[in-house]
């Protein structure tokens, strides 16, 4: 085979310039690994006349991306302009839908469609390929889907937005509060103008989804993920958390969970801070850095590190996939790689855990009145709830409200969050408890 | 394609029966990932009576390994013999030229005849895979030679030993020596009754070898490494680079040098005890986990991290490797991940360079003679060589061996490493050098 791959680009933002870029700058080196060359044939972008600095020459322009998925002299369509639907989402079917693969960044489209996305692939036997959705240009979706093959993963937690964890290393390196810390962010362009879809959760809540679907082989169903934000974290709680051995990072988990006694069987699926033990390697993750942590049965626990965003690292990322595609594109689609990881006649579904099910270990902050009996009450109240106390610490109160406030900051072991709700309702009734009850669950990632 | 692939496994020492009870209990999920049954045909090992717990029912016993290498009912040959030579050569050959797939974990064989042998899989249209040979369950070696396929590598640093990075994290957490280090990891089954492989660099330089071959499209050449273990390192040097920000690792490193100035271009390949800044999570990696750093031109720095031996993490690897076989054997062997990741044709043979011409940073420890004058001498002495100082310390000696002998630390900057030997051996004919120099090398990994 000696035939180029042919590829159309949808969308030249940083992503897509970095891509065209790539492709040019590594063109023999591709070659070496693919075994036939990488030929970029067309392009299609909202403004032609947009300063690029990219060598398009010798490349055709569409007017209309779609036309990429019609282009009978196209293999391969990328599509990079994004969004959960619209333009980019008729631009995947239809070029799947003419049989032509898709390389895609997207993690929203995905997380919303990917289910139909792959089902449309498997049937006109195209290559739906997505390695830049999650954590850029780590290879995590291959780690996945082939590297732990052999493993029944148990569970993943990554941090998978570089905005929020930037945020969360300025807000306890400098011990400022979060809009101080967004502010830095975005004066630095780790963070965008609106920075919502970030800091709201919602960005890492589509890249849980994606591997949630692929660890565990269930539907992708982004609309099931229980998602908190950082907006509400304060930075004396980092500093707390901090005094106890912990970091709080932004954490994107999908974890199986067996039927006990206590609570019923299935996926959790949730994007929430965390606090995690300083010494763990994913606590130490600094920056606008990306890590994520598997659990596999066999290979037991491991870490893939590296930059989530950014021009260059998601181009690795869409090239590795058009790599594959070079190599893959002629063999039987029955020897290809299952896009959701297992062969889509296996899929199960196992249902997603509403987040009263899920079990975590909780840090509380209570601001309480100084007062004889006033721990008793509250540790009594937890007893109650059948939720037992790993640590507790009682400070001055760090608002400076003085003498008559007392912070009291409480670790749990694991609990089932709807007792732990209960219980927080419960505590937040005492007259003696004097501001909202602060509560931020805990993941030993053990 | 329904038909199952047919393995014979050589070796039931650990590994050999942790891939036996994998294969056993995750024998459905397997199928579901590879799209057809991975079936255990046909065993051979030393000894048939030997308790390994695993159920071998309905597998052929062959007495003699090389018989798995010619019978006609077996796809893979899976070889866990072990030795760069002897029976596991035989046996990979064998199976190779008979267009048997080979799926091995054996570094060493690999780090002396790996090219050869990829060349024998290539001629024969045959798989040649390797995943476990280097940091056991992470799939690294599937990162390199695909994940990270759109990047030019210009580094890697790796701590691909687990018995020699527990035996650090021992003499740093307990501030021991390394021999009672040693006797520690001997008792706990860290560190082998001979453990001359691991300790003296040897084992780490193997997967050195094989990540540079893969990395840069080089031959697989371990004659060439420069190799180093930690049996002489010190508590004190441990404890003096932690005050100076620095943590002590093993590392195998390779790298690409472009030609300049000072020093000609080339691959660096080499293995020895390196200070590593503390805040870089890879200083952070303890106990007996690896943990390899890569650099890209395109992704900047990720990381890898896991157990790197074991019987279920190795087997873990191993199966990877056999469904990723299940998958492709029957695909056209132009359109697979080439063996040494870069089509045969295009390897290249860069130089590896003498270790004189290795550029590094350096730790240096001088007992010294508290007497004016001597430390004048010293840095003039680095001047004179073009050595550059980075950090200097002066501690009263470590060894208690009062005043009139002093500890000088000292960290320089980048600079050819014969530069330093020289500087060195001048030094060390100072009468007022009172001791052999202690110099260890620095990366900063950045």
């Amino acid at each position: 085979m000696t035939e180029p791959l042919k590829i159309g680009i949808a969308g030249l933002g940083t992503v897509g310039a970095g891509v065209v870029k790539l492709l040019a700058e590594h063109g023999r080196l591709l070659s070496l690994h693919g075994g036939r060359r990488l030929k970029l044939v067309a392009v299609s972008a909202r403004s032609r006349t947009k300063k690029r600095d990219i060598d398009l020459s010798g490349v055709r322009w569409e007017k209309d991306p779609l036309a990429l998925a019609t282009a009978p002299d196209i293999d391969v369509v990328v599509e990079l302009i994004g969004g959960s639907g619209g333009i980019a989402k008729r631009l995947a079917e239809r070029a799947l839908r003419n049989g032509k693969h898709v390389v895609m960044a997207n993690k929203a489209l995905l997380a919303m469609h990917g289910a139909e996305l792959a089902a449309l692939a498997e049937k006109r036997g195209a290559i739906l390929a997505f390695e830049a959705a999650v954590a850029g240009g780590i290879p995590i979706i291959k780690a996945l889907r082939e590297g732990l093959t052999a493993n029944r993963i148990e569970w993943i937690a990554g941090i998978v937005n570089g905005t929020t964890n930037f945020i969360l290393s300025e807000m306890r390196e400098k011990r400022i509060d979060f809009q101080a810390a967004l502010a830095d962010a975005q004066r630095l362009g780790y963070a965008e103008a609106d920075p919502t879809f970030d800091i709201a959760g919602i960005d890492a809540a589509h890249k849980a989804t994606i591997v949630s679907a692929i660890a565990f082989g269930v539907p992708v169903q982004f609309a099931k993920a229980h998602v908190e934000g950082i907006v509400d974290l304060q930075a004396v709680d980092i500093a707390y958390a901090e005094q106890l051995g912990y970091r709080i990072k932004l954490l994107a988990i999908t974890k199986r969970r067996a039927a006990n006694s206590t609570h019923p069987g299935g996926i959790e699926l949730r994007v929430h801070p965390t606090l995690v033990p300083s010494r763990r390697l994913i606590a130490n993750v600094e920056g606008a850095m990306n890590a994520v942590m598997v659990q596999g049965d066999a290979v037991g626990t491991t870490l893939y590190y590296g930059k989530g965003a950014g021009a260059e690292p998601t181009a690795s990322a869409v090239i590795a996939d058009l790599v594959d595609i070079a190599r893959l594109a002629t063999a039987d689609p029955d020897h290809r790689v299952p896009h959701l990881a297992f062969q889509p006649a296996a899929m199960q579904d196992l249902g997603v855990l509403p987040i009263d099910d899920v079990v975590t270990a909780f840090y509380l902050r209570l601001q309480v009145a100084d007062e004889t009996g006033v721990l008793a009450r509250i540790t009594g109240i937890l007893a109650e709830h059948g939720i037992s106390i790993d640590a507790l610490l009682q400070r001055p109160n760090a608002a400076g409200a003085g003498e008559a406030r007392t912070d009291v900051i409480i670790l749990t072991h694991d609990t089932v969050e709807g007792r732990m709700r209960a219980a927080i309702a419960k505590m937040q009734a005492l007259p003696t408890v004097l501001a909202k009850i602060v509560r931020i669950r805990k993941e030993d990632l053990a």
